[in-house]
Protein backbone atom coordinates (compact mmCIF):
# COMPACT_ATOMS: atom_id res chain seq x y z
CA UNK A 1 0.00 0.00 0.00
CA UNK A 2 1.24 3.40 -0.88
CA UNK A 3 1.82 6.15 1.56
CA UNK A 4 -1.67 8.13 0.12
CA UNK A 5 -3.39 5.23 0.30
CA UNK A 6 -2.53 4.21 3.56
CA UNK A 7 -3.60 7.75 5.04
CA UNK A 8 -7.09 7.85 4.50
CA UNK A 9 -7.59 4.18 5.45
CA UNK A 10 -5.54 4.72 8.47
CA UNK A 11 -7.37 7.93 9.49
CA UNK A 12 -10.59 5.86 9.24
CA UNK A 13 -9.51 3.24 11.25
CA UNK A 14 -8.79 5.81 14.47
CA UNK A 15 -11.28 7.62 14.07
CA UNK A 16 -13.47 4.11 14.85
CA UNK A 17 -10.69 3.44 17.69
CA UNK A 18 -11.34 7.37 18.90
CA UNK A 19 -14.94 6.62 18.99
CA UNK A 20 -15.12 4.16 21.35
CA UNK A 21 -12.69 6.31 23.35
CA UNK A 22 -14.46 6.20 27.11
CA UNK A 23 -13.85 9.41 28.60
CA UNK A 24 -16.25 11.97 29.75
CA UNK A 25 -17.77 14.08 26.49
CA UNK A 26 -16.12 17.60 26.77
CA UNK A 27 -12.69 16.37 27.72
CA UNK A 28 -12.59 14.10 24.66
CA UNK A 29 -13.72 16.81 22.51
CA UNK A 30 -10.05 18.36 23.21
CA UNK A 31 -8.42 15.31 23.18
CA UNK A 32 -9.49 14.24 19.72
CA UNK A 33 -9.41 17.25 18.02
CA UNK A 34 -5.54 17.30 17.45
CA UNK A 35 -5.12 13.41 16.53
CA UNK A 36 -7.74 13.61 13.74
CA UNK A 37 -6.71 17.33 12.14
CA UNK A 38 -4.62 15.05 9.74
CA UNK A 39 -1.00 14.51 9.05
CA UNK A 40 1.09 12.57 6.75
CA UNK A 41 0.80 9.24 9.33
CA UNK A 42 4.29 8.12 7.98
CA UNK A 43 4.87 6.77 11.15
CA UNK A 44 2.15 4.49 11.44
CA UNK A 45 2.86 3.82 7.91
CA UNK A 46 6.49 3.03 8.53
CA UNK A 47 5.11 0.71 11.31
CA UNK A 48 2.17 -1.06 9.18
CA UNK A 49 4.88 -1.42 5.92
CA UNK A 50 7.54 -2.89 8.20
CA UNK A 51 4.94 -5.73 9.44
CA UNK A 52 4.49 -7.15 6.42
CA UNK A 53 7.98 -8.97 6.69
CA UNK A 54 7.65 -9.78 10.45
CA UNK A 55 4.80 -11.58 11.91
CA UNK A 56 3.41 -8.69 14.29
CA UNK A 57 0.08 -9.05 12.60
CA UNK A 58 -2.47 -6.28 10.67
CA UNK A 59 -4.58 -5.50 13.91
CA UNK A 60 -0.90 -5.11 16.09
CA UNK A 61 0.67 -2.80 13.33
CA UNK A 62 -2.81 -0.65 13.25
CA UNK A 63 -3.10 -0.47 16.95
CA UNK A 64 0.89 0.43 17.50
CA UNK A 65 0.58 2.77 15.05
CA UNK A 66 -2.27 4.55 16.71
CA UNK A 67 0.08 4.89 19.64
CA UNK A 68 2.22 6.32 17.70
CA UNK A 69 0.35 9.08 16.22
CA UNK A 70 -1.39 10.10 19.11
CA UNK A 71 1.75 10.25 21.31
CA UNK A 72 3.16 12.54 18.59
CA UNK A 73 -0.44 14.80 18.53
CA UNK A 74 0.16 14.73 22.31
CA UNK A 75 3.85 16.31 22.31
CA UNK A 76 3.18 18.29 19.56
CA UNK A 77 0.10 20.03 21.65
CA UNK A 78 2.61 20.76 24.44
CA UNK A 79 5.44 21.72 22.00
CA UNK A 80 2.92 24.40 20.22
CA UNK A 81 2.40 26.16 23.78
CA UNK A 82 2.98 29.48 24.14
CA UNK A 83 5.91 28.76 26.89
CA UNK A 84 7.20 26.29 25.14
CA UNK A 85 7.24 27.11 20.70
CA UNK A 86 4.11 29.42 20.36
CA UNK A 87 2.66 27.97 17.46
CA UNK A 88 -0.56 28.90 16.58
CA UNK A 89 -1.22 26.97 13.70
CA UNK A 90 -1.22 23.03 13.47
CA UNK A 91 -1.89 20.84 10.60
CA UNK A 92 -3.77 23.86 8.96
CA UNK A 93 -6.20 24.45 12.06
CA UNK A 94 -5.18 26.53 15.37
CA UNK A 95 -3.38 24.71 17.45
CA UNK A 96 -4.96 23.09 20.37
CA UNK A 97 -4.57 25.75 23.05
CA UNK A 98 -5.63 28.49 20.56
CA UNK A 99 -8.80 26.14 20.06
CA UNK A 100 -9.51 25.23 23.30
CA UNK A 101 -7.22 27.63 25.88
CA UNK A 102 -4.04 27.03 27.44
CA UNK A 103 -5.90 24.64 30.33
CA UNK A 104 -7.81 22.48 28.33
CA UNK A 105 -4.60 21.69 25.63
CA UNK A 106 -1.99 21.14 28.39
CA UNK A 107 -4.19 18.26 29.77
CA UNK A 108 -5.23 17.16 26.71
CA UNK A 109 -1.42 16.66 25.76
CA UNK A 110 -0.81 14.71 28.90
CA UNK A 111 -3.55 12.27 27.92
CA UNK A 112 -2.16 11.64 24.75
CA UNK A 113 0.69 11.09 25.95
CA UNK A 114 -0.34 8.97 28.33
CA UNK A 115 -2.46 6.90 26.50
CA UNK A 116 -0.53 5.01 24.48
CA UNK A 117 0.65 3.13 26.70
CA UNK A 118 -2.55 1.23 27.23
CA UNK A 119 -3.20 0.88 23.71
CA UNK A 120 0.05 -1.10 23.47
CA UNK A 121 -0.99 -3.06 26.73
CA UNK A 122 -3.65 -4.25 24.82
CA UNK A 123 -2.11 -5.76 21.54
CA UNK A 124 -2.68 -9.40 20.74
CA UNK A 125 1.00 -10.37 22.33
CA UNK A 126 2.32 -12.65 24.91
CA UNK A 127 2.58 -10.93 28.25
CA UNK A 128 6.71 -11.31 27.48
CA UNK A 129 6.61 -9.28 24.03
CA UNK A 130 3.86 -6.63 25.67
CA UNK A 131 6.60 -6.00 28.48
CA UNK A 132 9.52 -5.74 26.01
CA UNK A 133 7.45 -3.72 23.83
CA UNK A 134 6.37 -1.25 26.95
CA UNK A 135 9.97 -0.99 27.82
CA UNK A 136 10.85 -0.07 24.34
CA UNK A 137 7.61 2.58 24.60
CA UNK A 138 8.99 4.32 27.72
CA UNK A 139 12.41 4.76 26.64
CA UNK A 140 11.45 6.10 23.55
CA UNK A 141 8.78 8.42 25.01
CA UNK A 142 11.26 9.64 28.10
CA UNK A 143 13.94 10.67 24.92
CA UNK A 144 11.31 12.38 23.62
CA UNK A 145 10.69 14.99 26.03
CA UNK A 146 14.45 15.08 27.01
CA UNK A 147 15.04 16.08 23.83
CA UNK A 148 11.82 18.85 23.38
CA UNK A 149 13.82 20.21 26.37
CA UNK A 150 17.59 20.18 24.82
CA UNK A 151 15.80 22.02 22.24
CA UNK A 152 14.73 25.06 23.52
CA UNK A 153 17.86 25.22 25.73
CA UNK A 154 20.44 23.38 23.79
CA UNK A 155 23.23 22.94 26.07
CA UNK A 156 25.63 23.95 23.30
CA UNK A 157 25.85 24.91 19.64
CA UNK A 158 27.91 22.11 18.06
CA UNK A 159 26.83 20.48 15.36
CA UNK A 160 27.22 17.45 17.82
CA UNK A 161 24.26 19.03 19.80
CA UNK A 162 21.94 18.86 17.32
CA UNK A 163 22.93 15.62 16.39
CA UNK A 164 21.70 14.62 19.20
CA UNK A 165 18.89 16.59 19.59
CA UNK A 166 17.30 15.51 16.78
CA UNK A 167 18.07 11.56 18.06
CA UNK A 168 15.86 12.24 20.47
CA UNK A 169 13.01 14.49 19.94
CA UNK A 170 12.41 13.31 16.59
CA UNK A 171 14.29 10.09 16.02
CA UNK A 172 13.02 7.69 19.10
CA UNK A 173 9.77 7.58 17.61
CA UNK A 174 11.15 6.32 14.74
CA UNK A 175 13.40 3.87 16.35
CA UNK A 176 10.39 2.69 18.27
CA UNK A 177 8.12 2.34 14.68
CA UNK A 178 11.06 0.47 12.81
CA UNK A 179 11.93 -1.85 16.07
CA UNK A 180 8.40 -2.25 17.37
CA UNK A 181 7.29 -4.91 14.25
CA UNK A 182 10.26 -6.76 15.44
CA UNK A 183 9.36 -7.19 19.13
CA UNK A 184 9.52 -11.05 18.89
CA UNK A 185 13.08 -11.16 17.22
CA UNK A 186 15.99 -11.17 18.94
CA UNK A 187 17.67 -8.08 20.85
CA UNK A 188 20.09 -7.70 18.33
CA UNK A 189 17.67 -7.35 15.47
CA UNK A 190 15.48 -5.04 17.53
CA UNK A 191 18.12 -2.39 18.23
CA UNK A 192 19.68 -2.97 14.75
CA UNK A 193 16.22 -1.83 13.64
CA UNK A 194 15.57 1.07 16.50
CA UNK A 195 19.27 2.78 15.40
CA UNK A 196 18.03 2.70 11.30
CA UNK A 197 14.82 4.43 12.70
CA UNK A 198 16.92 6.98 14.58
CA UNK A 199 18.76 7.32 11.43
CA UNK A 200 15.86 8.16 9.75
CA UNK A 201 14.18 10.21 12.18
CA UNK A 202 17.36 12.48 12.35
CA UNK A 203 16.83 12.63 8.37
CA UNK A 204 13.55 13.36 8.45
CA UNK A 205 14.11 16.60 10.98
CA UNK A 206 16.68 17.86 8.76
CA UNK A 207 14.13 18.19 5.42
CA UNK A 208 12.14 19.14 7.78
CA UNK A 209 13.92 22.08 8.98
CA UNK A 210 14.71 22.77 5.25
CA UNK A 211 10.99 22.80 4.21
CA UNK A 212 10.47 25.36 7.45
CA UNK A 213 12.49 28.11 5.58
CA UNK A 214 11.21 27.41 2.10
CA UNK A 215 7.73 26.83 2.67
CA UNK A 216 4.76 28.83 2.70
CA UNK A 217 2.22 28.31 5.29
CA UNK A 218 -0.20 26.48 3.73
CA UNK A 219 2.02 23.79 2.13
CA UNK A 220 3.82 23.46 5.73
CA UNK A 221 0.31 23.51 7.69
CA UNK A 222 2.32 25.53 10.49
CA UNK A 223 4.28 28.75 10.70
CA UNK A 224 6.74 29.08 8.32
CA UNK A 225 10.45 30.38 9.58
CA UNK A 226 9.86 29.65 12.95
CA UNK A 227 13.15 27.96 14.11
CA UNK A 228 15.03 30.70 12.90
CA UNK A 229 13.01 33.05 15.00
CA UNK A 230 13.37 30.87 17.80
CA UNK A 231 17.13 30.69 17.15
CA UNK A 232 17.03 26.97 17.25
CA UNK A 233 19.61 24.26 15.82
CA UNK A 234 19.10 23.26 12.41
CA UNK A 235 21.22 21.98 9.96
CA UNK A 236 21.55 25.43 8.32
CA UNK A 237 22.85 26.76 11.37
CA UNK A 238 26.19 24.43 9.80
CA UNK A 239 25.66 24.53 6.18
CA UNK A 240 23.99 26.05 2.65
CA UNK A 241 20.68 25.16 1.65
CA UNK A 242 22.22 23.67 -1.20
CA UNK A 243 24.71 21.18 0.64
CA UNK A 244 21.90 20.95 3.34
CA UNK A 245 19.48 18.93 0.14
CA UNK A 246 22.70 17.04 -0.95
CA UNK A 247 23.32 15.45 1.91
CA UNK A 248 20.02 14.79 2.91
CA UNK A 249 20.22 12.23 -0.58
CA UNK A 250 23.05 10.80 0.37
CA UNK A 251 22.18 10.12 3.91
CA UNK A 252 18.70 8.45 2.48
CA UNK A 253 20.28 6.69 -0.16
CA UNK A 254 22.26 5.05 2.65
CA UNK A 255 19.72 3.95 4.63
CA UNK A 256 17.85 2.85 1.59
CA UNK A 257 20.70 0.48 1.31
CA UNK A 258 20.40 -0.63 4.33
CA UNK A 259 16.64 -1.69 4.44
CA UNK A 260 16.96 -3.38 0.97
CA UNK A 261 18.90 -6.06 3.07
CA UNK A 262 15.76 -7.20 4.97
CA UNK A 263 12.89 -5.98 2.59
CA UNK A 264 11.42 -4.81 -0.30
CA UNK A 265 10.54 -1.27 0.71
CA UNK A 266 12.90 0.32 -1.11
CA UNK A 267 9.88 1.31 -3.96
CA UNK A 268 7.50 2.51 -0.61
CA UNK A 269 10.30 4.58 0.59
CA UNK A 270 11.41 6.16 -2.55
CA UNK A 271 7.79 7.27 -2.35
CA UNK A 272 7.72 9.00 1.23
CA UNK A 273 11.21 10.71 0.17
CA UNK A 274 9.27 12.25 -2.75
CA UNK A 275 6.47 12.95 -1.02
CA UNK A 276 8.39 14.84 2.17
CA UNK A 277 10.72 16.45 -0.19
CA UNK A 278 7.75 17.97 -1.63
CA UNK A 279 5.36 18.85 1.24
CA UNK B 1 6.93 1.05 60.80
CA UNK B 2 5.26 4.49 60.99
CA UNK B 3 4.56 6.70 58.61
CA UNK B 4 6.96 9.68 60.33
CA UNK B 5 9.77 6.91 60.03
CA UNK B 6 9.07 6.01 56.51
CA UNK B 7 9.31 9.46 55.11
CA UNK B 8 13.07 10.14 55.72
CA UNK B 9 13.60 6.65 55.05
CA UNK B 10 11.61 7.14 51.96
CA UNK B 11 13.26 10.49 51.26
CA UNK B 12 16.42 8.56 51.26
CA UNK B 13 15.66 5.62 48.74
CA UNK B 14 14.11 8.22 46.55
CA UNK B 15 17.03 10.74 46.24
CA UNK B 16 19.61 7.36 45.93
CA UNK B 17 17.09 6.64 43.01
CA UNK B 18 16.67 9.91 41.42
CA UNK B 19 20.50 10.07 41.87
CA UNK B 20 20.81 7.53 38.96
CA UNK B 21 18.44 8.92 36.61
CA UNK B 22 20.25 9.34 33.22
CA UNK B 23 19.02 12.58 31.62
CA UNK B 24 20.93 15.51 30.90
CA UNK B 25 22.11 17.82 33.65
CA UNK B 26 19.46 20.66 33.31
CA UNK B 27 16.94 19.34 32.41
CA UNK B 28 17.38 17.20 35.87
CA UNK B 29 17.51 20.02 38.17
CA UNK B 30 13.52 20.95 36.74
CA UNK B 31 12.57 17.00 36.97
CA UNK B 32 13.66 16.03 40.36
CA UNK B 33 13.12 19.54 41.96
CA UNK B 34 9.33 19.01 42.90
CA UNK B 35 9.87 15.13 43.74
CA UNK B 36 12.72 16.03 46.29
CA UNK B 37 10.38 19.38 48.18
CA UNK B 38 8.95 17.00 50.28
CA UNK B 39 5.34 15.61 50.94
CA UNK B 40 3.81 13.46 53.32
CA UNK B 41 4.99 10.21 51.01
CA UNK B 42 1.46 8.80 52.64
CA UNK B 43 0.71 6.95 48.74
CA UNK B 44 4.04 5.04 48.84
CA UNK B 45 3.71 4.37 52.62
CA UNK B 46 0.32 2.38 51.50
CA UNK B 47 1.97 0.27 49.32
CA UNK B 48 4.76 0.04 51.45
CA UNK B 49 2.87 -0.97 54.93
CA UNK B 50 0.09 -3.15 52.56
CA UNK B 51 3.09 -5.04 51.24
CA UNK B 52 4.03 -6.64 54.53
CA UNK B 53 0.56 -8.57 54.28
CA UNK B 54 1.54 -10.00 50.31
CA UNK B 55 4.57 -11.52 48.44
CA UNK B 56 5.04 -7.96 46.93
CA UNK B 57 8.64 -7.70 48.65
CA UNK B 58 10.02 -4.48 49.93
CA UNK B 59 12.52 -3.73 46.70
CA UNK B 60 9.10 -3.61 44.49
CA UNK B 61 7.13 -1.92 47.54
CA UNK B 62 9.55 1.01 47.46
CA UNK B 63 9.70 1.21 43.99
CA UNK B 64 6.10 0.90 43.16
CA UNK B 65 5.76 3.80 45.70
CA UNK B 66 8.54 5.64 43.82
CA UNK B 67 6.80 5.63 40.73
CA UNK B 68 3.38 6.75 42.40
CA UNK B 69 5.25 9.45 44.18
CA UNK B 70 6.96 10.83 40.51
CA UNK B 71 4.05 10.71 38.85
CA UNK B 72 2.11 12.85 41.23
CA UNK B 73 4.44 15.44 41.29
CA UNK B 74 4.40 15.32 37.72
CA UNK B 75 0.97 15.82 38.14
CA UNK B 76 1.09 18.24 40.79
CA UNK B 77 3.59 20.50 38.42
CA UNK B 78 0.97 20.98 36.09
CA UNK B 79 -2.11 21.49 38.16
CA UNK B 80 -0.22 24.41 39.51
CA UNK B 81 0.42 26.18 36.10
CA UNK B 82 -0.86 29.55 35.63
CA UNK B 83 -3.63 28.27 33.09
CA UNK B 84 -4.89 25.40 35.14
CA UNK B 85 -5.04 26.24 39.55
CA UNK B 86 -2.19 28.90 39.02
CA UNK B 87 -0.61 27.80 42.23
CA UNK B 88 2.72 29.94 43.19
CA UNK B 89 3.85 27.51 46.46
CA UNK B 90 3.60 23.88 46.50
CA UNK B 91 5.34 22.02 49.49
CA UNK B 92 6.34 24.99 51.00
CA UNK B 93 8.47 26.37 47.94
CA UNK B 94 7.84 28.38 44.51
CA UNK B 95 5.85 25.79 42.66
CA UNK B 96 7.73 24.62 39.42
CA UNK B 97 7.23 27.38 37.03
CA UNK B 98 7.96 29.93 39.49
CA UNK B 99 11.55 28.64 40.15
CA UNK B 100 11.89 27.30 36.43
CA UNK B 101 9.59 29.01 34.20
CA UNK B 102 6.29 27.55 32.25
CA UNK B 103 8.30 25.70 29.65
CA UNK B 104 10.77 23.48 31.85
CA UNK B 105 7.66 23.14 34.20
CA UNK B 106 5.69 21.52 31.61
CA UNK B 107 8.26 19.49 30.12
CA UNK B 108 9.34 18.18 33.75
CA UNK B 109 5.91 17.25 34.17
CA UNK B 110 5.36 15.25 31.70
CA UNK B 111 8.59 13.15 32.18
CA UNK B 112 7.29 12.44 35.67
CA UNK B 113 4.29 11.46 34.53
CA UNK B 114 5.68 9.20 31.69
CA UNK B 115 8.72 7.99 34.06
CA UNK B 116 6.52 6.27 36.60
CA UNK B 117 5.48 3.30 33.79
CA UNK B 118 9.33 2.40 33.02
CA UNK B 119 9.88 2.39 36.80
CA UNK B 120 7.25 -0.20 37.25
CA UNK B 121 8.60 -2.02 33.99
CA UNK B 122 12.06 -2.83 36.09
CA UNK B 123 9.90 -4.25 39.11
CA UNK B 124 11.27 -7.80 40.12
CA UNK B 125 7.85 -9.33 38.80
CA UNK B 126 7.10 -12.35 36.21
CA UNK B 127 5.79 -10.13 32.63
CA UNK B 128 2.35 -11.63 33.28
CA UNK B 129 2.02 -9.29 36.22
CA UNK B 130 4.47 -6.36 35.04
CA UNK B 131 1.95 -6.50 32.34
CA UNK B 132 -0.97 -6.48 34.24
CA UNK B 133 0.36 -3.60 37.14
CA UNK B 134 0.96 -1.69 33.49
CA UNK B 135 -2.24 -2.04 32.96
CA UNK B 136 -3.53 -0.72 36.30
CA UNK B 137 -1.14 1.99 36.40
CA UNK B 138 -2.28 3.45 32.79
CA UNK B 139 -6.24 2.95 34.00
CA UNK B 140 -4.89 5.34 36.71
CA UNK B 141 -3.10 7.67 34.97
CA UNK B 142 -5.56 8.29 32.43
CA UNK B 143 -8.43 8.71 35.74
CA UNK B 144 -5.88 11.24 37.23
CA UNK B 145 -5.76 13.40 33.82
CA UNK B 146 -9.70 13.17 32.94
CA UNK B 147 -10.36 13.91 36.82
CA UNK B 148 -8.36 16.87 36.82
CA UNK B 149 -10.03 18.32 33.85
CA UNK B 150 -13.70 17.84 35.42
CA UNK B 151 -12.11 19.40 38.68
CA UNK B 152 -11.76 22.49 36.31
CA UNK B 153 -14.56 22.51 33.78
CA UNK B 154 -17.07 20.22 36.14
CA UNK B 155 -20.06 19.07 34.20
CA UNK B 156 -22.95 19.75 37.08
CA UNK B 157 -22.86 20.80 40.48
CA UNK B 158 -24.08 18.14 42.11
CA UNK B 159 -22.62 16.12 44.83
CA UNK B 160 -22.38 13.05 42.46
CA UNK B 161 -20.24 15.26 40.27
CA UNK B 162 -17.94 16.09 42.88
CA UNK B 163 -17.79 12.44 44.12
CA UNK B 164 -16.93 11.64 40.56
CA UNK B 165 -14.64 14.02 40.33
CA UNK B 166 -12.76 12.86 43.69
CA UNK B 167 -12.83 9.52 42.85
CA UNK B 168 -10.64 10.00 39.36
CA UNK B 169 -8.41 12.92 40.42
CA UNK B 170 -7.41 11.69 44.02
CA UNK B 171 -8.77 8.38 44.24
CA UNK B 172 -7.59 6.58 41.30
CA UNK B 173 -3.81 6.84 42.57
CA UNK B 174 -5.06 5.82 46.27
CA UNK B 175 -6.56 2.55 44.35
CA UNK B 176 -3.29 2.20 42.38
CA UNK B 177 -1.31 2.21 46.25
CA UNK B 178 -3.69 -0.45 47.78
CA UNK B 179 -3.98 -2.81 44.77
CA UNK B 180 -0.57 -2.98 43.54
CA UNK B 181 0.70 -5.13 46.07
CA UNK B 182 -2.14 -7.42 45.79
CA UNK B 183 -1.30 -7.64 41.89
CA UNK B 184 -0.37 -11.23 41.72
CA UNK B 185 -3.80 -12.64 43.72
CA UNK B 186 -6.92 -12.88 42.24
CA UNK B 187 -8.46 -10.47 39.92
CA UNK B 188 -11.72 -10.20 42.61
CA UNK B 189 -9.22 -9.16 45.43
CA UNK B 190 -7.33 -6.61 43.17
CA UNK B 191 -10.72 -4.94 42.16
CA UNK B 192 -11.51 -5.01 45.85
CA UNK B 193 -8.58 -3.14 47.12
CA UNK B 194 -8.75 -0.98 44.45
CA UNK B 195 -12.34 0.25 45.24
CA UNK B 196 -10.96 0.40 48.63
CA UNK B 197 -8.14 2.75 47.89
CA UNK B 198 -10.51 4.98 45.91
CA UNK B 199 -12.71 5.29 48.78
CA UNK B 200 -9.79 6.29 50.74
CA UNK B 201 -8.66 8.58 48.62
CA UNK B 202 -11.98 10.32 48.46
CA UNK B 203 -11.78 10.85 51.93
CA UNK B 204 -8.32 12.30 51.84
CA UNK B 205 -9.61 14.72 49.37
CA UNK B 206 -12.44 15.51 51.12
CA UNK B 207 -9.80 16.25 54.60
CA UNK B 208 -8.01 18.04 52.21
CA UNK B 209 -10.65 19.96 51.25
CA UNK B 210 -11.52 20.77 54.86
CA UNK B 211 -7.83 21.99 55.97
CA UNK B 212 -7.91 23.96 52.58
CA UNK B 213 -10.24 26.65 54.29
CA UNK B 214 -9.06 26.35 58.46
CA UNK B 215 -5.82 26.05 57.88
CA UNK B 216 -2.72 28.63 57.26
CA UNK B 217 -0.06 28.79 54.25
CA UNK B 218 2.95 27.54 56.52
CA UNK B 219 0.65 24.80 57.44
CA UNK B 220 -0.23 23.80 54.16
CA UNK B 221 2.93 24.38 52.19
CA UNK B 222 0.43 25.86 49.89
CA UNK B 223 -2.11 29.16 48.92
CA UNK B 224 -4.78 27.79 51.61
CA UNK B 225 -8.93 29.01 50.70
CA UNK B 226 -8.07 29.01 46.56
CA UNK B 227 -11.04 25.97 46.53
CA UNK B 228 -13.22 28.59 46.92
CA UNK B 229 -11.13 31.27 44.58
CA UNK B 230 -11.53 28.93 41.83
CA UNK B 231 -15.14 27.52 42.49
CA UNK B 232 -14.58 24.26 43.07
CA UNK B 233 -16.92 21.89 44.11
CA UNK B 234 -15.79 20.22 47.76
CA UNK B 235 -17.36 19.03 50.44
CA UNK B 236 -17.93 22.44 51.66
CA UNK B 237 -20.44 22.98 48.33
CA UNK B 238 -22.72 20.69 50.22
CA UNK B 239 -22.53 20.52 54.01
CA UNK B 240 -21.46 22.60 56.72
CA UNK B 241 -17.70 22.30 58.28
CA UNK B 242 -19.28 20.58 61.14
CA UNK B 243 -21.40 18.30 59.08
CA UNK B 244 -18.41 17.60 56.89
CA UNK B 245 -16.03 16.24 59.85
CA UNK B 246 -18.23 14.37 61.55
CA UNK B 247 -18.95 12.46 57.89
CA UNK B 248 -15.23 12.01 57.36
CA UNK B 249 -14.62 10.01 60.86
CA UNK B 250 -17.78 7.81 59.96
CA UNK B 251 -16.42 7.24 56.53
CA UNK B 252 -12.76 6.36 58.10
CA UNK B 253 -14.22 4.03 60.54
CA UNK B 254 -15.73 2.35 57.86
CA UNK B 255 -12.55 2.12 56.29
CA UNK B 256 -10.98 0.74 59.08
CA UNK B 257 -13.35 -1.98 59.72
CA UNK B 258 -12.72 -2.83 56.03
CA UNK B 259 -8.44 -3.00 56.31
CA UNK B 260 -8.93 -4.59 59.37
CA UNK B 261 -10.55 -8.04 58.21
CA UNK B 262 -7.02 -8.45 55.79
CA UNK B 263 -4.71 -6.86 57.96
CA UNK B 264 -3.28 -5.48 61.03
CA UNK B 265 -2.95 -1.70 60.11
CA UNK B 266 -5.61 -0.51 62.27
CA UNK B 267 -2.72 1.43 64.57
CA UNK B 268 -1.02 2.70 61.18
CA UNK B 269 -4.55 4.08 59.64
CA UNK B 270 -5.39 5.69 62.60
CA UNK B 271 -1.71 7.46 62.51
CA UNK B 272 -2.25 8.51 59.03
CA UNK B 273 -5.79 9.75 60.23
CA UNK B 274 -4.82 11.99 62.96
CA UNK B 275 -1.57 13.12 60.39
CA UNK B 276 -3.60 13.90 57.39
CA UNK B 277 -6.45 15.13 59.98
CA UNK B 278 -3.80 17.75 61.55
CA UNK B 279 -1.32 18.49 58.93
Amino acid sequence: MKLVEFSPFFNRKLEEFLDELDISKPFKDVVIYTPMAGGKRLRAYLVWELSRHTGFGEENALKAGIAVELFHSGSLIHDDLPAIDNDTIRRGIPSSHIRFGECKAILAGDFLMLFPGRVLSSLDLESIYIHLLLELWQETTLKVVEGEFDDVFPKSESREQMDKIHSAKTGALFGFCFAAPFIRESKEKIDEMYKLGVRFGRLFQIMDDIKDVISTESELGKTPGKDGKLNKLTILSFESLEEAQIGVEESFQSILGEIDSFSDLKKEMRDIYNLIARR
